[in-house]
């Protein structure tokens, strides 16, 4: 069974036929008057995290990618839960987990540790409280919108080559910064949000096929950390910046770069400069 | 760093220093007017479920134990969230995870799945809503309590031996029931609550040390499967039975053995039969 096989084997186990919670959008869940949001990820070693990664910044990644997807959806963090499998480096892995816990005022729930040998992993369940209903997801874009994205794409990528310098590179790609405030402020905004986790062509590509429609970019409006690179820049995760989609005279409350429109002509999916792109074409990182 | 020691620095970093949610109950967050319970936990390849499990049953168990967290606190399920780690028998990990969500009718929120080489871990995240509050933990034994358990200790071990049988202990063993009902029912009635999932002698320990009493266990009133092995029952785990504390008089909602009393002598933290006993002693499943 391979993975979109499971992922469609559990989709249909879910009650929303949707599942936006299975390897999406984080789950959205009507309570006492309030839409929860959760989400959970899990990072494993030598697939997610190098196996020479500083416990410190596995245990802020873990926290940050959960967050993010709480950023997507405009959610505030009520608090964390952390399934640690205990090994080398646990100090480490509780000083990174005390700085991102702290940089977001989060608080530690609970969790699990466990003890075993061999490939390590790490769990982390993130609860929020949406700011905002309808709460954005990915299935939203509507034709004519502008597609923005935030910040500048490839700056981890940059980083994983620069690793340990203590360059700003370096710092993006060891401690990612989940843009919670940001999400917030664009919430009532967006016609469709999500966290650029895997690359943004592959994030554009999944936004549009959730929201049935097309989306044409265009090149040279994507901010890349390094032009001469950019085919890399845009295939690259681990930026968490926000994707979403906007009417085209929306006034953003944050600064993001429009790159490119909502269309909708025939079954295409994505296209850069008018050339169609898909998945098997290598958009970014598929685990 | 020791497990103990990990967990004492996480709970540092936890805003409730006693952090309840850590390798202890399921954490109790307010949320909307209501209590929200959320629980974690683990299964490791290998340590919590043997090499060769059958699939549907670790997805069973994986949200069994879960589900009995928040039984333990009273609370009805919401949904869950799981988090796989793809590879062999995955149809087999949907069908039993498929049964075991409609044994109970709970919704799949969403999850996660991972592919990674090595020994496989699966993480779930349950989420329930609190039906009684203050929401039972394990700290609020009294003294003059009597101690309770329901069910029977040992079927699990036993269905372990007999595994792949089809026998009563084999289903036992396979496919824990999470004492949801039970839970709810008792809630208003205990003054303390908790699974036994690692062994009854070191739960009972645990729920005395959390309640800083002492608990006095009458060796002949506890319920075991085999009398003739009354000691290995009492001390494995798996049996997710409900093991509670409440007033003497009370009027129980549902079947259960009164095997002891909470007193209050001294630093004794659990006596069996005026026998002191300690974790050091081996009282059940450490992990």
């Amino acid at each position: 069974m391979n993975e979109g096989t499971f992922v469609s084997a559990l989709r249909a186990l879910a009650d929303d036929p949707a599942a936006r919670g299975l390897d999406d959008d984080a789950a959205v869940l009507e309570f006492g008057g309030e839409s929860l949001v959760v989400t959970h990820d899990t990072l494993v070693q030598g697939v997610h995290v190098r196996e020479d990664e500083d416990p410190a910044d596995i245990a802020w990644k873990l926290v940050a990618v959960n967050l993010s997807d709480l950023a997507a959806k405009g959610a505030e963090p009520l608090g964390v839960l952390v399934s640690h499998m205990l090994g080398e480096g646990d100090e480490r892995f509780v000083r990174g987990l005390g700085e991102i816990l702290a940089a977001h005022d989060v608080p530690l729930l609970g969790g699990d540790t466990v003890r075993a040998e061999g490939r390590r992993s790490w769990g982390c369940t993130a609860i929020g409280r949406a700011t905002h209903t309808p709460v954005p997801d990915r299935r939203g874009a509507q034709v004519g919108d502008a597609v923005y994205v935030t910040g500048v794409l490839g700056r981890a990528m940059l980083g994983l080559e620069d690793r340990g310098s203590g360059s700003a590179n370096d710092f993006a790609y060891r401690r990612p910064q989940p843009l919670l405030a940001e999400g917030r402020m664009l919430a009532p905004v967006v016609t469709a949000m999500m966290d650029v986790s895997d690359g943004l062509l592959l994030d554009c590509w999944r936004l549009a096929r959730a929201s049935r429609c097309t989306i044409q970019l265009e090149r040279d409006s994507i901010p890349v950390a390094d032009p001469g690179r950019a085919d890399d820049c845009m295939r690259w995760g681990d930026d968490y910046q926000l994707l979403f989609t906007a009417p085209a005279d929306a006034a953003l409350p944050v600064a993001a770069a429009c790159i490119g429109r909502v269309e909708n002509e025939g079954g295409d999916v994505l296209r850069l400069d008018d050339e169609i792109v898909s998945p098997e074409d290598g958009l970014g990182y598929q685990h």
